[in-house]
């Protein structure tokens, strides 16, 4: 643990974080179905199954057969599978595990997973996704009758429901109002719902909700299923969205400084490759300060990174040579990405290696 | 290989960039020790030394140790190392390989360092970091007499040389005329060697050299070693600098149209987990379109991405789902870290599946 750097994960928090969204759950009376992309460590996942997580959702294949492969028995690939290739692996895994649902969002798709539940003699559950607002994948509104039609005509899948991410997203654009957000999210999905609903397409799942946005989304009559991921480490993101405080940040990445070319300037032995940079400092709507914040010294603003240098803007701040730091990331779970381990802190002194199991699980 | 996202390098591009380079050093007449942080397997590093390359440099410990163990002898570790832990694996290393090099740019680093080879009964030999207009690490003009004559007095440290990384730089700000670039870094590097020589001190290397600048500073007269990384693979970044063209790149990632939701979006199953994002779109001073160049369709534009998604506007073009895409990514360096493997295309039908063995090692 003497090298640096690393991810520690505080315990207490993790869990208290996990149990908190198990409560909200409960609460509101909707599944929680966690995405994993944010640990990608099996025994992260079983804790939030040991407290009350119906199943884990996942996006790629890849990510699944690790979670399968630690006994993990009831998964969500909410990704659409287009290729012959990955049918074959969802067919597969669909007979390995008690319970596999697929995302679908086009009649190829759709039609590429019938082939291959045929040819392996099975049937495919599947969800149909929803675009609210995000712009990336999902079907319009539509669209959705007419491609929920089509897939109830395709013998070997079954449609179990309807999902959709949208984030802190209003009207189409990014918000920090998550609430607001969220409400939006589910009602729109209810509204896809119920017009499916009297069309005579059955729509078991009505599945929502990101870290931000679930507190809200799960609050709307009608939504069956909430799938955060974040919730269990949080991020700079999540603290500046209003959604946890910095108390709540249960994953710590511990940083040494390695050089102090000027009193402005501090660089630390953490840079692209240790902290992800897909959440960019000073854009909208968040206008994060800097790639991270450093809990020892508020004041300093960890400015810029190469691949294995972060530099860092003193502010007055005395960071010593050989200093270590805990910095919380702007986005956790693409910086998790970047580790082959995190040490799972459990009490002082007492700290457990695990390894990121699904970590590069791109496929 | 038929489970995108996943990286392809052509051999024979590869091959092609590493001769370059060598021949660049041979006419030149100074050492090549390229930096291996860009391609991190080891089969491609023994492929750089068999065509010239004196040795190789790496940024972090664990590279260094990943490399040595697959019988890579002289490493040049291009990093200030200051903690008591590190310098002990230094020692460990030290004795394993023949030849090893650390960076040092504090009194605190160099006596850390010197501590330790005491304490292991050796010499380390040592390079002193000179900041020339990156601001980064590395000592101003005036701090490197003073420190240079301090680690001379260091019983167990060697004193072999001088380093600096500038990059595409000049007069301390970001340029696309990389030739300036590059002559400037040579001529301030024989600058501070003059200055310390005059004082008594022995400079046997000036090392020097990214990609974009290694032709222009290996021209300096006094300049003994190129450091260059990106040039085995070549980048997005790298042909809008002008130091390679489209051709030259070797390394794509090929990812999958999974979604057309509207006619001016297409979704391929690559995001910020697949391609890195540490170089941005749309900024100073290179401006690039996207997050990387779509081989197949030159109009379209890599807009976005969340973690596993990519979204494409299509600007016409007719991407079908299911449909592959080469990508040249703008970072190749930092995609490839994001990778578990790489397929090293030999022929026709004819892949190599290599391990990224340093992948990770941040340490």
């Amino acid at each position: 643990m003497d090298q640096t750097p690393y991810i520690v994960i505080d315990e207490k928090i993790l869990v208290k974080n996990i149990r908190k969204m198990s409560r909200l759950a409960i609460m509101n009376k909707v599944n929680l179905r966690p995405h994993i992309k944010t640990h990608k460590i099996p025994h992260i996942a079983k804790l939030q199954l040991a407290e009350g997580a119906v199943g884990i959702t996942v996006a790629k294949i890849s990510e699944a057969k690790v979670m399968a492969s630690y006994g993990i028995n009831d998964i969500f690939i909410a990704y659409p599978i287009v290729s012959g290739a990955k049918a074959r692996e969802i067919c597969v895994l669909n007979k390995k595990i008690s319970k596999l649902i697929v995302g679908v969002d086009s009649i190829d798709g759709a039609r590429v997973l019938n082939e291959y539940a045929n040819k392996y003699n099975q049937t495919i559950k599947v969800r149909l996704e929803i675009d609210t607002g995000l712009e990336r994948t999902g079907v319009g509104f539509q669209e959705a009758l007419v491609l929920a039609k089509t897939i109830n005509q395709l013998e070997f899948l079954s449609l179990e429901g309807i999902f959709t991410f949208k984030g802190p997203v209003y009207k189409g654009k990014a918000t920090k109002d998550v609430q607001k957000a969220g409400r939006e999210e589910g009602e729109l999905m209810v509204e896809v719902a119920t017009k499916l609903r009297n069309a005579g397409i059955r729509v078991e799942d009505i599945s929502v909700g990101s870290t931000p946005t679930a507190s809200s989304a799960a609050t709307v009559d009608g939504i069956t299923e909430i799938r955060p991921g974040t919730y269990v480490f949080n991020d700079a993101m999540q603290v500046n969205l209003g959604v946890s405080e910095w108390g709540d940040c249960a994953a710590k990445v511990v940083s040494t400084v390695v050089s102090r070319p000027s009193d402005k300037r501090a660089v630390i032995d953490g840079g692209s490759k240790t902290f992800a940079t897909d959440v960019q400092p000073n854009c909208a709507p968040l206008y994060l300060l800097g790639f991270g914040s450093i809990q020892q010294y508020p004041k300093a603003q960890f400015a810029r990174m190469n691949e294995e240098h972060g530099v860092i803007m003193t502010n007055g701040s005395t960071l010593k040579i050989g200093e270590k730091l805990s910095i919380i990331p702007n986005h956790i779970c693409s910086t998790i990405n970047l580790h082959n381990y995190v040490y799972l802190k459990r009490g002082e002194n007492d700290y457990e290696k695990l390894t990121v199991e699904a970590r590069g699980m791109v496929q």
